[in-house]
């Protein structure tokens, strides 16, 4: 078997997904897992595929992302939270994966420099749907964080190798307008990532498995196997995803249109 | 059914939940399992048991504490991390989970004042272990770190109620000496801490099955199912832990003698 790899993203951060995908993606034939969900190579500094180009300001107007990543053959995994000055959050997770005694960093411990996303532009393009909200006495709050289309948006990756090991990668700037300090589940092992060759049940099963343990309208996944099938479910009216393998089948999608790449998995 | 609660915790925290045990525990006859795992009446900065009165300095001699707690039957969670104003980081962790629209906050997002462990004594006691590993050129960090007894060690409680409802807290100091922004497992929902009602299998499985999954000397745990039976596992040498139910009794154990409640499940 060939290597496969499956993307998925926010609504902004597609487009450079898409772009992406031909140039960065069809080439690794002789890639690790790990390297095709997060190449060392590319310095945590430069911005690169699974970076947020979307920022989401939090309360304070700071952005704040963080990643996740695990090699599902060594079982290793690596986590950042609360950054502001990095533009590859899952670059640096691999990076406390591998150069340091723990799994997870987050805020000032794993900062480097000043806040990288607040521009003029950013803080105009934010102030405006947030003041919105402010505004609109009628809505949930409570209801809204989950549903808005404009306050949540992650970016993923999962890929198989030619070995048939597995690799996945998280990275997301999480809630618009979230707290100060605020973490979600894309950093976390279990829940925004996950990466294990041992599985027990098949893809199609544990795809589906997982979504069904999540309210509607909150979740979305992709997955490969280490044969290199390839799965992408959600619960949302669609989702940004992608999909690439070494045979030379490449396919994007965003609604709930047939996917025809060859080893992938229907629901 | 009467209510039941069981309690873990570090060697040198254990003596205060030990003592605590009969003062707190013995009369909660109609608190839910949730204010049995974390009293709301107990203020955040008021020391109690789940407090992590053994200190940990990282390598900056910060404290950095972290908490999670998780209510069985409407399966909310919450969570914080990087904790050095905090005493009762269970008790935030509740308010996080009922008073925000968040389930984990890290770091400044969640901290109050001036930093509260940093005594002289505390400085001192931490200085001396550091400075004797750092001199031991014979020993191998990497294995240091999980079985070192100086410097591992948590807190937890699980507890049920007369209704069946469970509720689940855990709290650390994590590593001595540990990177400045590190996480470790305790405030992670599915790692430190879980509690669900709708449990499908057995207490006596579900423990073995999760202490299988750990490597050897690295793990242990307390649980209780929402029939009132308790648990405990572990892998290491030995785990300091307390139980107590409505029926009067309690017991205190360190190493692998026979847990005579009447309630308890045996290996």
């Amino acid at each position: 078997m060939g290597w496969a790899i499956a993307l998925h993203g926010a609504p902004a951060t597609f487009h450079v997904l898409c772009r992406r995908s031909s140039a960065s993606l069809v080439k690794p034939a002789s890639a690790t897992a790990l390297t095709l969900a997060s190449p060392l190579s590319k310095p945590i500094s430069t911005p690169w595929m699974l970076s947020n180009s979307w920022v989401r300001f939090n309360v304070f107007r700071h952005d704040r992302d963080e990643a996740s990543i695990m090699d599902g053959k060594t079982k290793k995994c690596g986590a950042v939270s609360g950054l502001s000055s990095v533009v590859n959050a899952v670059s640096l997770a691999r990076l406390v994966m591998e150069k340091t005694p723990h799994i997870y960093l987050g805020f000032h411990g794993c900062e480097i420099a000043d806040p990288y996303f607040i521009t003029p532009e950013n803080i105009i393009d934010y102030t405006q749907p947030i003041q919105k909200e402010s505004n609109d006495a009628d809505a949930d709050a409570a209801v809204k964080i989950p549903n808005g289309d404009s306050q949540i948006g992650t970016v993923g990756c999962v890929a198989v190798d030619r070995e048939g090991n597995l690799a996945s990668a998280t990275s997301t700037g999480g809630l618009v307008n979230k707290m100060e300090g605020r973490i979600g589940d894309s950093p976390i092992i279990g829940a925004g990532t996950y990466a294990n060759i041992s599985a027990r049940s098949s893809l199609k099963e544990a795809a589906a498995y997982v979504i069904e343990q999540v309210p509607p309208s909150m979740a979305g996944l992709v997955a490969v196997s280490s044969t290199g099938e390839i799965a992408a479910v959600y619960n949302t009216a669609g989702m940004f995803r992608a999909f690439a393998s070494e045979d030379g089948d490449s396919e994007i999608a965003i609604w709930d249109s047939p996917i025809k790449v060859s080893n992938y998995m229907p629901d």
